[in-house]
């Protein structure tokens, strides 16, 4: 069932740029960009409830405190409320001295003149000059021609000299948006960005910004970089210009738009974090920077708490931060696919043995632990995962580390667990079942260690006896045997007529220092074919031996039969 | 304040790609991929709790209703469960003939046999034979040389030809994935598909599926199509493969990846709706289908009622679209603010009135019709929003074409509203703020017409004579003038002794038809300066145009103050 109608009639390709010797392919970034937050602007602007002054000095103090250096606080002509947080925000003394607030204005005289006045009292500020010159704009919007677009921008600009020098106190800085850039002829963009500078008189030391926006986002990422690097190479008087990306996410590769923009030749990114703004949103910046980050360049931007940065941006929205959503969303560090879980599971380990610092653990293209996240939360376990995910649960959470064989017997019990619950296993499901299964739990054993005491006998034997509860019932049972495990496991066979081998044994530390207490594993079989795992856990590691020999009793009387769970 | 560490120890760039003469930069997308939907796989193994059999029925179904001919069912061999329903499925006869379904499998013995076990009974299907081909995964994972990994995917090959051999009821169709192929080295990757190829013998009309993960996403999107241009250019056979994209989105870059690999050279897409899968989640289907959609090119996919397939992935997936999801999000199609507002409004009369279908609304990159989507989701109000924006709510819920200057007057008492609630304003609060301000509401009303009639004098002026009440109390009145406006207005100037003006006056019809009301609009002005707006509804056009001066009356006996709410 293919759409109703043909879309070829109602909507029609984006045209390519003329740029065959394009150089943005060949580039990478290497550093950081100026970044702008718009948050307090396009951000709240597009949001159900807009935020009151209480939330927009949570959020401005977020983005000092991550290391925004300029920040877009509102449309002073907007209303009232707008007008006076700003007014209020310049003169409280919270914007740092390396700080610069930016404010938006269309190119409308009462509107500039407002702008400015808000921002009475600054140490500096950017202003913000728009107006939208695309065809669709022009035609539709404003009904005019290029050069009445182009005179609208001709006049802010030269309002913003004058009330700037009106105002010698506080350090003007000029921005100026063609709005609705990347729909519009890119000769007519230039043409408007050319005159206005020749209005503002841009240097080197004191560059004009030209902002060059992806208002709504309509082709493939690679023609905004087109359009950037062509703009970019036909700008005259270039070095007085700052060129800053402005992407929306319509078509989802606002991110993408942003990263070819810079390799194409862009100084500066706008956007917001986790990617509000209008529509689908604006670029994310957590993203852009993160993404850097895990290329080894510093973007200057501080998520090391990113879950702070979550909550705050989440309180101030009252948006969510996806589940998915790079870097932040809460699932976006998590395994549940058993090999996935094995491959992070071995890559933690070889991380930990390797002499550099890098990092090269699979599925983690970061390192959770840079953003303040724990690694227990990597790892997640449901009916789809293997083995390597519980027992990393059981590594994490008790300080067990399974042996292999260990772990293929485990996991038919956590498969039938999880099948049977049909629902994600968390750690202390994993550990109940773990305790079942091998019977570290004691109304299900039928043999339980009281206590025991060793003796030498006088040919070097060791002599074992001890007391086992029965089924409840507490009995003095002995044996003897070359060493301690022989010792338990012949006073088992000439006792209960449990005739089992060990097959493997191994034991560990669980954790450091000298209270750790010892983990003991042992694989058994009996003559009639049967085997399994028993597990023995102590403070004193000899009785972690002997407790595993009961587990394993316990296993080994139980007789065959489905998985416990 | 940076970050505390410096990254470039712990990370390393992502290199570039040799390729100077690639061509996909030069190239659009003008035809659709083959699409594979991996919900039921990639999907359901990351989310955290999979899919019950009633779940991933009701996925495949509409999987299958939107057009989706190659179906991931799952890993035959992960569990029980999983087989179970693969078997169940492709027996039930719920698979149509012309869609096919495809599982997953390591590239084990053991797993490969129980693939095709499990689609015992299948008419076609594709078994899709992985195992990791990079560094990392060979160093760390495997412990294995170049070798014994390529040994990997040549045993499974052929154990793919075995098995197929042994069940000639079903047609068979192969897919290689070099798993982890974005950080592989290339002419690795390129060893392992051919010595795959040259075990299965793909031709040109029996063509082997090359799946090309970008399994952990680690670079910027155009490395992604460096590499897919560079694998279709140095592919020998290249007619016999089918390349295939399965992007992930750990940067943000997901769809930007998948696009570009398109331009690349590739053939087939796989992905999840609405980016469900590992992590970060898989390549959006939804938002690269409608990416083309918009550029004039039919993707195949039937998006026509969104809502739907939204309502299904969430409920099967348990997971949100985000609001801000590209053509599907809650918000996305919305415009809060009052200049996105005007131009939308704007962008839609000149829709209406254009020869042609081509869609050139401003800020809507797709009709949200052609989702099934209502226009009056699209424009919200808050105290962000300016007249552009209630106008249209009023147009779109009442019938209302609030003259421009009308608008003005009324969205200062909008904009109180919102500012003094502090919440957005739906259609219902707009309509109430109108009716109170224009006293269309009796309770708020000092007059009131009650009914009225006219006649003809014998100089032709017009005598009108009516039943008014006043503050409550019903007077006889009347007056005359050259028309019914002025008749009235002289009835109201010499009872009340309100002489006001009318600067404007025009009229409407609410909707279509002879049962549609009238809308009337009056400016009116007072001697002292004062102005404002009536407003009159009637089913009768002369009614609505008294009540309209009547409604002026009201405001200007009401005197000057404050906005009303």
């Amino acid at each position: 069932m293919p759409m109703l109608s043909d879309p070829s009639a109602k909507y029609r390709p984006f045209p390519q740029v003329n740029l065959p010797d394009r150089q943005w392919p060949t580039r990478t970034i290497t550093s950081p960009p100026r970044w702008l937050s718009t948050d307090l602007r396009d951000g709240n602007q597009s949001i159900i409830d807009p935020m009151d002054k209480v939330k927009k000095t949570r959020f401005f103090d977020l983005l000092v405190e991550v290391g925004v250096k300029e920040i877009e606080v509102g449309f002073p002509a907007a209303g009232q409320t707008e007008f006076d947080f700003i007014s209020w925000l310049v003169q409280s003394g919270k914007v740092p001295e390396d700080v610069v607030v930016q404010v938006l204005t269309q190119s409308r005289e009462d509107l500039i003149a407002r702008s400015f006045e808000s921002l009475e009292g600054a140490h500096s500020a950017i202003v913000h000059l728009y107006n939208a010159v695309s065809p669709a704009w022009r035609d539709i919007v404003f009904r005019m021609s290029r050069e009445e677009v182009k005179q609208i921008a001709v006049r802010g600009a030269q309002q913003l000299v004058e009330e700037a020098a009106k105002r010698p106190g506080t350090k003007w800085h000029f921005q100026y948006s063609p709005e609705t850039f990347s729909t519009a002829e890119l000769d007519f963009s230039l043409e408007v960005c050319e005159a206005v500078m020749s209005v503002v008189g841009p240097t080197k030391d004191w560059p004009i910004i030209l902002n060059l926006p992806a208002t709504v986002e309509a082709a493939t990422p690679n023609i905004y970089a087109d359009q950037i690097e062509y703009f970019c190479r036909n700008l005259p008087n270039r070095e007085a210009a700052v060129i800053s990306l402005h992407t929306h996410n319509d078509r989802g590769t606002g991110v993408a738009a942003a990263e070819l923009g810079m390799m194409a030749g862009a100084d500066r990114v706008e956007g917001c974090l986790f990617g509000n703004g209008e529509r689908t949103g604006n670029c994310c910046l957590v993203t852009v920077a993160l993404n850097m980050y895990t290329q080894g360049v510093d973007p200057g931007l501080d998520f090391s708490d990113i879950d702070k940065v979550i909550e705050t941006v989440e309180y101030c929205n009252e948006l969510p931060v996806h589940q998915r959503h790079p870097y932040g969303g809460e699932l976006v560090f998590t395994a549940f696919s058993g090999s996935h879980q094995d491959a992070i599971k071995k890559g933690f380990e070889a991380n930990e043995q390797q002499n550099d610092e890098q990092w090269r653990v699979p599925y983690l293209p970061i390192d959770p632990a840079d953003l303040g996240r724990d690694y227990e939360a990597v790892i997640r376990v449901n009916s789809q995962s293997g083995k390597g995910g519980f027992a990393w649960v059981l590594q994490q959470t008790q300080g067990l580390k399974l042996p292999k064989k260990l772990q293929a017997d485990f996991s038919k019990h956590v498969q039938y667990m999880a099948d049977d619950t049909g629902r994600e296993l968390n750690a202390a499901d994993i550990w109940e079942c773990f305790k079942q299964t091998y019977y570290l739990k004691v109304e299900k054993r039928k043999f339980r260690l009281v206590d025991y005491e060793e003796a030498r006998a006088a040919d070097g034997d060791r002599v074992f006896s001890g007391t086992i509860e029965v089924d409840g019932e507490a009995q003095r049972v002995s044996g003897r045997g070359k060493g301690l495990i022989s010792s338990v496991l012949s006073t088992i066979g000439k006792t209960y007529g449990l005739e089992f081998e060990v097959c493997d044994y191994s034991e560990h530390a669980m954790g450091t220092g000298v209270d750790a207490r010892a983990a003991a594993y042992i694989e058994w079989a009996l003559p009639d074919g049967r085997s399994g795992w028993g597990v023995g856990i102590d403070e004193d590691v000899a009785t972690a031996s002997v407790r595993a020999i009961l587990s394993a009793a316990n296993g080994a009387a139980h007789g065959p039969g489905t998985p416990r769970f």
